[in-house]
């Protein structure tokens, strides 16, 4: 039988989600604490992999299994495995069609970060930081400019393996409140680094280093070396997943407002 | 001459505001990069010294010093000698009669829990947690009722040094959205645990463990054996501390809202 989870977790003390030998990751303290309730190796799939240091506040990933627990043992004996920073939130038993990662019709990512000199503390590693003092009214025309379906190709990393840079973006919004500023984008699906190169580029723009339209440049130049610096992978929280309704697995909360 | 400074810091990696020599403290490591900067041993007082685990998004202290120093390199200087966790954001030469400790007139704290069956995980050690399903109309009728000149008694604890437990409570109030519970409160000065205490029992409260009425009875009872459980650490900040405006130091930012 397969059985979906929902995930959170503090990216800053794993090596990204991908099971690895070096360094422990999301994907290997889950599988391991997973397999100890299931008393058989567990695989997980997931909807998206994080990189080092990205967070998640709702991430989903599917396993089969042949132990029969019920949704609530995989839930609470699960997260009684794991440490402090990653936790289970949900497990639901589903029908063997659903793929974590195929079945997603769209992913959300959300940016945050603070925008002031002196660099944050109680935050650090939970939120990017600026200390260019931030127009936003740029940064909003530059965002607004990317929703479509484009070639990402200047906003890839340089060891993307998809093959495809079209995709989709849904929705690309900024909001702010005092020194905290905020990036919301949902997309059928992301290329690698693909948000923290978009929010590079909007913090070139929200500086004045470039205008808005820079934007339009990158997408129809499709030249990576031409965009801006990857932003740290501190303020990158992956939000949302969206599944058929069919599944009716539980919906991400309203995520924490920092306006 | 005297200088004061505002300093933000995560607490969950001190033990607490206060020198001692068993393990790293905010005052210690405050204290040996501004002794760095003035070439001379510095010791501050603080407004408000803060238990191990509690953070502060606006906390005061000063120092004197003979080195000629700019308020830019006290902070900038300071700052390149902090571990992440702590920073100085901003510093300010005072006259002589301004006093952290003395010449503060309230102070502000805030108290952020996550209010739902899983633990948090991105949030751990920033943030308290309550599984117990939380009724808000209860806890805000508790809240107000803290308002005014008491004897918080009932509310201190057991080691507290100060001589009077007399204390005038400003404001009171609860704030929530989605699964966040945000508990701010000022006041003139607080006893040791207080605000802990006091959340322990809106706690108590919102769980449906007790009326609201309840605070009344600690309050003119004044048996702390008889009150609630204290709060973790986790979701306590030092928000705010109002100071006569002839010093003219910086503002606290608007708190980070939960909603």
């Amino acid at each position: 039988m397969r059985i979906a989870i929902g995930v959170e977790y503090n990216g800053a003390v794993f090596r990204g989600w991908q099971r690895q030998n070096d360094g422990p990751t999301v994907q290997g303290v889950l599988e391991d604490a997973l397999s100890h309730v299931a008393n058989h190796p567990i695989v997980l799939v997931t909807a998206g992999r994080t990189d080092t240091g990205v967070h998640a506040s709702y991430q989903v990933a599917h396993f089969d299994t042949h132990s029969e627990r019920s949704d609530y043992a995989w839930w609470r004996g699960g997260n009684t495995q794991l440490p402090p920073q990653v936790t289970i939130t949900w497990a639901k038993r589903v029908s063997d069609d659903f793929h974590a990662r195929y079945s997603a019709r769209s992913r959300s990512y959300r940016y945050v970060l603070i925008n002031r000199k002196t660099r944050p503390a109680i935050w650090n590693g939970l939120v990017g930081w600026e200390y260019r003092s931030l127009q936003l009214a740029p940064m909003r025309e530059a965002a607004a400019s990317l929703v479509g379906e484009y070639d990402f190709s200047a906003f890839r990393a340089a060891g993307c393996q998809a093959r495809s840079p079209i995709r989709t973006i849904l929705n690309s919004e900024i909001f702010a409140s005092g020194e905290w500023v905020c990036y919301d984008v949902r997309a059928n699906g992301f290329l690698q680094h693909m948000v923290r190169n978009i929010v590079g580029v909007l913090l070139a723009v929200g500086s004045g280093e470039q205008d808005p339209g820079w934007v339009s440049q990158l997408l129809s130049g499709g030249d990576r070396r031409l965009g801006g610096v990857t932003a740290m992978p501190d303020g990158l929280y992956l939000s949302a997943i969206e599944y058929p309704g069919q599944y009716a697995l539980p919906r991400p909360q309203p995520a924490v407002r920092f306006w």
